[in-house]
């Protein structure tokens, strides 16, 4: 199958990094074809604003409909159809980026909104498992700065289910992607103290990395599942196992 | 007081910018200072790199040590400086932005990831209601495409206090800030059919200008707090109202 890397570290000799260098080894020797995206090293545009859309602007501006009459007419940006032309390509899409402020890099969340544009990532009526990236798998590779206990169901933090939601759900679900669990590496400047040195780590990648095509995705339901009231879009009541509410909700099981 | 407005949006006669412009007034003619940071007029680098970095570079780089190291010697970019200090001058900050992909335009969390640098916003050992911004509020105040159904308890998108809680809790209140309820405009495209006009949406916004001092802020458990083990930092059992887990954890009470 075809892979995209796409990866958020300003530094060559980060632990990201090397995490995408082994995904590269590994996809490669099991027969995948592999692309990058390093978003720092590409000197990515962070941020849409009116130069995205240099023959299609709207006064005011309005980024979604203008993002969409420039899709339609073919007149992107060259680095934004580059990268439409790589997910086009991609059988399934790792995301691999450092936790900051409890959610991606600023140059990888400015990469979702002006790659994401309307009518190629969505905007066609249909959402929430049925995008414009159904077929397509994709997975989040994310090192954290803290420890698995801050981000476990009770944790301080928050559980890293939950603060990843925007991405696994409100991105990538929604534009069609089956998202797998994300691949996660707590106390990432720490290591070796917390008992899983680096050949570990590089084992449990490993073995995520052979089993992309058979992980089963987390199990967000869908929005043509008729779990969802057709008017308002709410979760039918009943649905959810007892005792849960938040983001769970919104998984067919429930741990 | 001091009232920063943090401003992330592309155009000029946007509602974003409407809805500073009214809190500019409306706050002044209440006495109070009014500082703006319109991020895309002022051209800000969204994307955290080893530029910010020119005389304590880490190698390889460690972007919170870097930080660290460079605040601790004055040497942090005048862009980066320049937003501290505005930060130390004000009692109360409002984030104004539209909710693109879930969360803060990548502008504005590219700001966070600058200015709030370590040994200026957290780093020092407290954390979670207890930072170095303690004794400040901050409110977001949001535009969002989707219905309020969308948002609600139960609506497809999952909870709007949920997918704002990396904002409102790990990095407003992780950092010492009495985060407000945030301010919400639903349907933000289609004002008139959602049955708020924008004169309805005026007033609804100046009683919560009003009432910036005076509003109960989130109630977030502080790390201080005791709520939460000391070694794990996990929640400690039987805190919590029952049929509540997720985010709403660390609500003191819950709805």
């Amino acid at each position: 199958m075809n892979v995209l890397l796409v990866l958020a570290h300003p530094e060559r000799h980060s632990l990201n990094r090397a995490l995408v260098d082994i995904a590269t080894r590994e996809l490669t020797s099991l027969g995948h074809e592999v692309q990058l995206s390093d978003l720092y090293r590409m000197g990515w545009k962070a941020t849409v604003d009116q130069a995205d859309f240099p023959h299609s602007a709207t006064d005011p501006l309005n980024v979604a409909t203008a993002s969409a009459q420039a899709y339609g007419a073919g007149q992107l940006t060259e680095d934004v159809k580059a990268e439409q032309e790589k997910l086009r390509w991609a059988d399934t899409v790792i995301f691999q980026f450092p936790l900051w402020w409890f959610s991606a890099p600023a140059i990888l969340k400015g990469w979702i909104e002006r790659v994401f544009s309307a009518g190629f990532a969505y905007g066609t009526g249909k959402s929430y498992g049925d995008g414009c990236m159904k077929g397509k798998r994709a997975m989040l590779s994310v090192t954290i700065g803290g420890t698995e206990h801050d981000y476990s169901a009770r944790g301080i933090c928050g559980p890293i289910e939950d603060l990843l939601f925007p991405l696994t759900h409100g991105t990538l679900f929604y534009t069609g992607f089956a998202t797998l669990p994300s691949f996660l590496v707590y106390s990432a400047d720490r290591l070796e103290e917390r008992g899983e040195g680096f050949s570990d780590l590089v084992d449990r990648y490993r073995e995520r990395l052979a089993t992309l095509e058979t992980t089963a995705p987390i199990p967000f339901r869908s929005a043509a599942s008729g779990d969802y009231a057709p008017k308002t879009r709410e979760l039918r009541p009943g649905l959810e196992t007892p005792n849960t509410d938040g983001f769970k909700l919104h998984l067919k099981t429930t741990s």
